[in-house]
């Protein structure tokens, strides 16, 4: 038997296009004399759809999608995901499920059991879990289909469920398991992923054919990766990254494989390639192409225009370039730079003149009040309006390049350098967005050694640095990432060497300022865990904000 | 027996504030001679905790507060509701429980078995269900403990869940139902509140007592209104909206009762009264006492200042007046009418002067380009900054004035008229803030008649109306209403009797419109479907968006 991955990059609710695609790629494989194509799951409707899913009409039209597609199942089988309704008025009205298509027509449908419902997913929220588990026979092959999250209750310590789906499959002794997935990005992710697929194929020694989905869908990137195993636990092939590809292989050929083909996967290069894939999908399925930002000088920005331009293409990106008179000298200089290095159109603003222009006008209200956070704020909010009024005349999306640090801790003003229809470094630390500055130099100066070099500084005040008003990076970050990723309580992290009086100001600093957060773009999501629909945290909660 | 019904306003992780509160209520109900007494759901912790609920640390510290609650019950049983550890590691880590406490010691735990999963409910992202039903006897009562939803799966057509607990506890005879509540207020939400407790009552023909939280978390408004119904079915007594109320009854009473003693409840009273207690806990759990927002001589700036001044006190609201040279000549009089009806403190800071010199250093970029959308967002933009800044210098927090209608077409300058902290009246149609308005001046004259009856506009260039760009707020109020809060797709909408033509492109419109409500600010939630949290739209999909 010959089967089919087509991992590719569907488009939440463009019904015709995601099916034209599936089309085209069943075209593929029976050109390549493929006997069963796989697509991913909720493949019809695109992942994740949320509330869409409330609508009738949606759900109307994913059948609709599965009756056309079924009429390109002659002389091929084809594997896809796709929402199902409920027929009983218990429990939730839908199902997400896996339907076999053969001979021009709907021949099984499984539904999924697990379904994930934490961090920045919502099964629960739509689905009934599946109630019944079988497996089907195609051209003398038994097959046991599984749904993404269905593979992942094996062998873990502190299981999230009480039912392992393909244990009750094992019941019809499957030749073959095949798994359709719509699983988002990690740096850190893939490996476990792999894990988690061999122990199952080890488990039931049988091999694995794993469909993931790639593409973005606004913050959720998902990298497709999909995999190839041999019964014997090797990786038989693993597609690419972030690219969209149809590859066919011989059942046959998997099972006598004894080789391990797996990709080597380093975080930086992951983190870039995932932000590209990012930004080039959300200004693709938005039907945009132009990008606007500000550049500094600073490292944030100039990491974002980089993977802009490299996104989006240089003739699209476009820079406001906004001193005042707190700028130090290099700043506009390092900026300009960059700019002539990735040839992009730059914009000379110097914000002086407004700005004096709004202090002699709020100066009847302030009078002798002191220089601090409003006239601080006022530089941020005049080159966000600045930055928008730039969009709103010509066109382009303003990227916001604040970093997950900074958004960690408040260090930002909102409606100033938090303003941007996407936020592209929101979930890379600070600490983390020198690593990529490196990766991006690492053939060439791109980013001026000078942005990389001098202290972080947000130029709001004479002689400002971060390091001012923050604790070193090195250790902010490494507090922040066990607060946030690893949901670690203020004695843990003490317990780990940090400082108390620290511990407790940084944790504090992240609740009070889950406000501003909650008015932030969509932030790319790179990490296990990002700010945003993965982590939902009370605005007025009362926990660990104790002066 | 005496039973004490305890209607508290909680806060999310204030565990220290949250036990001292109830222990003050356990001596009241000690004083009135009461045997038990009932707090909310997760009353340890507040709700909804969120993700707080990931944390060891803060799990640790509701079992503190139990354990410390405990020690109070002596002479008197209690009654709440907190999370408890899942002891086997299959399944989420946590119940959501309600304790029985007598003697100084836990005597007896239900966890919670229907977890609502939809709208802004996100109970089975930390929660397991609960395995068993059990009754506890006390003082020869044998009491059937069931929390919230657990009572909400009886008689409907389309159950979203399989079981009933309630029927699973009728196996051991109980001869009395009380259940721990946290369910927020929707302005139609009572009498189905009151029609499904009812509904209970009279199928297992037993007294219920249920304990609602009051207050507001944010977002969510709690409305108390707990109940306590006869076994025939009668109301016994209604526990008041948005007030905290402790109140004691003796079974027998309850159980001789032949009277149904309902509040009557009017839609714009609720939602005032609502909307008042959102406001007053957002700024009371915050610690904040001041407010500050933009007052246009319109309608919904005009309905904000009124509930503001009457949730925070008119020494705790001042406005900006801000007229631009489009401003109509009675807009500031309007404004400034209404600032001193409400005895609020007004200034008065036109925007021509910031708005020139925006012009003047914009023209050598914009040069010829005609006057559009660029420029009446400079004006938004310019009036949010200036409050921002006033809010910097001086304290305040400035409240948003959007109102449902415009947050759902997106007829608002993100980062201008869309800033602030709270969105006052964003779950409040256009319509609907004109009753509620008309509810205001009932008695005497506090919002001008010339701000009801001007025909509304945003006032951003020369006799510009919202019905050049919108159609009458009539219409589009009901197919937003159809669209967001009955979840209909266009054929349903169009069938209802409204314009093809129309209903598409404001579905088109509410739906390219999800990146401006990524962005704003916590919305007051007073309807069934309000935007936030409990409505999570896909920013990039493609349905219903095709121009």
């Amino acid at each position: 038997m010959k089967i089919t991955i087509a991992q590719l990059n569907y488009h939440v609710g463009d019904f015709s296009g995601n099916l034209e695609k599936m089309k085209n790629a069943v075209e593929i494989a029976k050109n390549e004399g493929s006997d069963l194509i796989c697509f991913a799951e909720l493949a019809t409707c695109g992942y994740p759809p949320r509330d869409f899913l409330n609508f009738a009409d949606f759900i109307h039209k994913a059948d609709e999608c599965v009756q056309e597609l079924a009429k390109c199942a002659i002389d091929i089988g084809i594997l896809l995901g796709s929402p199902t309704r409920n027929p009983v008025p218990e429990g939730k009205d839908l199902y997400n499920s896996g339907y076999f298509l053969e001979n021009g027509q709907i021949s099984f449908i499984q539904h999924k059991a697990l379904l994930p419902t934490y961090d920045v997913f919502d099964e629960y929220r739509y689905f009934q879990p599946a109630d019944y588990f079988s497996t089907f026979m195609y051209k003398g092959v038994r097959i046991a289909l599984t749904i993404c999250e269905d593979m992942w209750n094996v062998g873990n310590e502190n299981p999230l469920y009480t039912i392992c789906p393909m244990d009750e499959l094992m019941k019809e002794k499957p030749d073959l398991m095949i798994n359709l997935s719509a699983s988002p990005f990690a740096y850190d992710h893939a490996p476990e992923r792999i894990h988690v697929l061999r122990t199952n194929v080890l488990r039931y020694q049988l091999p694995l054919f794993y469909v993931n989905q790639v593409g973005a869908q606004t913050e959720l990137i998902f990298d497709g990766g999909s995999l190839v195993f041999s019964q014997n636990g090797k990786i038989f092939d693993e597609l690419p990254f972030f690219e969209t590809c149809i590859r066919t292989y011989s059942l046959d050929e998997v099972n006598a494989n004894k080789e391990n083909n797996e990709i080597s996967k380093d975080k930086y290069p992951l983190i870039h390639d995932a932000l590209i894939l990012g930004l080039k999908d959300y200004f693709g399925k938005l039907g945009l192409s132009k990008a606007i930002l500000g550049l500094s000088g600073g490292i944030d920005s100039a990491v974002t225009a980089v993977l802009a331009t490299r996104a989006l293409g240089k003739e699209n990106v476009s820079v406001l370039l906004m001193p005042s008179e707190f700028s130090s000298d290099h700043s506009i200089e390092d900026a300009r730079i960059l700019a002539e290095n990735l040839g992009i159109s730059y914009t000379l603003f110097p914000i002086n003149d407004l700005y004096n222009s709004w202090l002699k006008n709020l100066d009847p209200h302030f009078k002798d009040l002191p220089f601090g956070l409003a006239e601080e704020n006022l530089q941020a909010r005049i080159r966000g309006t600045l930055l928008m009024a730039f969009s709103n005349k010509f066109g382009p999306i303003l990227l916001n390049t604040s970093n997950k640090s900074e958004m960690a801790v408040g260090y930002g003003t909102l409606y100033g350098d938090m303003c941007g229809g996407l936020s592209v470094i929101g979930d890379v630390y600070k600490t983390e967005v020198y690593e990529l500055a490196a990766y991006i130099n690492k053939d060439e100066v791109v980013i001026p050694i000078n942005t990389l070099t001098k202290p972080p500084s947000a130029e709001l005040r004479p002689n400002q640095k971060d390091a001012d008003s923050l604790p070193d990076y090195a250790v902010l970050d490494k507090i922040l990432y066990l607060y946030i990723e690893k949901n670690q309580g203020p004695n843990e992290i003490i317990s780990a060497g940090f400082d108390a009086a620290l511990v407790s100001r940084i944790l504090r600093l992240v609740n009070i300022n889950e406000f501003k957060r909650h008015q932030t773009a969509p932030v790319l999501r790179i990490s296990p865990k990002a700010f945003g629909m993965g982590r939902r945290m009370p605005i007025e909660g009362k926990y660990l904000n104790i002066k």
